[in-house]
């Protein structure tokens, strides 16, 4: 069951020329689906591979009609403000609803284990 | 006490011309140096804005000897892969020391904060 209301929740990563960095995000998204299910799940890129927010969405199946974009980026510059919003907007039809979440960054589970590995490298104070 | 022998550990952000990007970055790096004090890191930028992670090396005190930067980043992509590499390379003297670490998204804190958030967008499988 998805919170929220969503049928589906696409991953979307920045995007990068070098294959090697897709790594970490596929890493993340394999251990999403196997408990979630493909179904529910997928993984996408802004820019620069594949595949894309629009892939994504050309591969939704036929009865999703909300689907919400989680940005796993660290903070909200212009793509996540004006790019990624016009890609969604492009993408949205009066059957499908598409919601951009606020990136993985501003979650507090996330900017606390920031801080905590800082520290780890920081050591005692 | 710093881990590892680094005198001073700069975070490095990769940067971006909006300047509310920032914010998130600033929030962490206020916090960390409540705990640290100034003279234990500093926050620099890889690109697009300042300061520069020049800027950080030009600002340490005399008696920093080690330094480690850690890549507020996800991933590693070219950026990680040459650019940095290619900037430390520069800042580097027979004096000064400057490591890099992996990306603070490699760190098992953070990629299982990153599982929990989106888990917690899931809502229960």
């Amino acid at each position: 069951m998805l919170s929220k209301n969503y049928d589906h929740i696409i991953l979307l990563a920045h995007g990068s020329p070098d294959p090697l960095w897709k790594q970490p995000f596929e890493s993340i998204y394999n251990e999403v689906t196997e408990i979630y299910g493909a179904e529910k799940s997928s993984l996408a890129y802004m820019e620069l591979t594949t595949p894309t927010l629009e892939d994504a969405v050309a591969a939704l199946d036929k009865d999703v009609r909300s689907v919400a974009v989680l940005p796993l980026f660290l903070a909200v510059g212009r793509h996540l403000r004006k790019d990624v919003p016009a890609q969604i907007e492009a993408l949205q039809t009066d059957d499908l609803s598409i919601e951009l979440l606020p990136p993985i960054g501003d979650d507090l589970v996330v900017k606390n284990a920031m801080r905590t590995a800082i520290a780890q490298h920081l050591g005692s104070a």
